[in-house]
């Protein structure tokens, strides 16, 4: 953030009252496993190694990477996240869906219906998508009190706004409530350099 | 464009009698060289070879590419366009930054006062930049007539405004006319990615 955003920040809170922003974390492509793939790519009853936590609880970036292999071309060392989840989910930029020579589509993490498939390598086996990779919308994890204060409830659609040399407004940004959340924005690379942003800066929500 | 954007245009012309959106023109990574720079590449008195036209009159993508080499990392076969510059200016996107290891600088094209150097090799030499690494900022090229009928003027900073999944707005949107510019909208392929549109979408403009 620059010295303006930083002033703009502080008056908007002066005049409220309150803290109106939410930080970002921007997510490079990766991988969630469901723990049967994470046995066919690792290994028979293989665990995940924690590289480091991640902002939300509970969530943690894996030492373990794969090959995700399309029909164009691989994008190699492509990270796991972990725990295990109920199905494996592949999130990618549209950069990457070029690159890997398949149709990416534009969805809410944890709905792989009607997404491509891919195949993906480890150093123990092979496992073939028929569905699975998406691009993440962007979406807003917060707790029911961060909810609250925004005035905002789970499944809403809000636009957020950055200020700046690259300045501009996201639409259909969703809203994610939970006890467990911590208040984070996320999007992926193409989107937040596009706006000139990164896991520094801040953004604020535009309701509808 | 999906039906519904194309159906938006088509009421929006209607109701004001002409055609208010903006064709956009997406740009990938490329190179403009001053001749002397030409020659070091690829030799003394070496003309770039065009591979074809693009929409810009007299504008072309050479078929000659060079490696750029930054301090992290390199980037193979980066297209020139022509013709010939006064300066050489490189255009990349922040991720290139990012793997290249410069810092990179927003800038509008032919403006590259302290901007970062970089180092290009092709098949005959080697250039080494001072400067002259941009982030390319968006702009909007339309010739006197677009610029009247938008009630736009030369240098005037705009939004661009985009519907469906992933729309939005970009503001700091510079509007260049000239009387030998075509109407297009320039955005990187990550701002392109990030509002989830490609080189058959039309933007809106919306004036401050």
């Amino acid at each position: 953030m620059d010295k303006l955003d930083v002033l703009l920040e502080k008056i908007l809170e002066a005049v409220e009252g309150k803290k109106l922003t939410v930080p970002l974390g921007i997510s490079n492509r990766h991988i969630h496993l469901k723990q049967e793939d994470t046995e066919i790519l690792f290994g028979k009853g293989y665990e995940l190694n924690k590289l480091k936590d991640l902002s939300q609880k509970g969530q943690f970036a894996a030492k373990e990477v794969v090959t995700v292999c399309g029909p164009k071309s691989v994008i190699e060392k492509v990270r796991i996240l972990g725990p295990a989840r109920k199905e494996t989910q592949v999130e990618v930029s549209i950069s990457d869906c070029l690159k890997l020579g398949i149709k990416g589509k534009v969805k809410m993490s944890g709905d792989i219906c009607e997404t491509p498939g891919i195949t993906l390598v480890g150093p123990k086996g092979t496992v073939v998508l028929s569905k699975g990779i998406i691009v993440s919308q962007r979406h807003i994890h917060m707790d029911e009190k961060d909810a609250k204060r925004f005035g905002v409830s789970n499944g809403e659609i809000v636009s957020i706004k950055i200020d700046g040399i690259r300045g501009g407004q996201y639409d259909n940004t969703c809203i994610r409530v939970d006890k467990n959340f911590t208040l984070e924005c996320h999007l992926d690379t193409e989107e937040a350099n596009a706006l000139g942003v990164d896991s520094s800066s801040k953004v604020r929500i535009i309701k509808k």
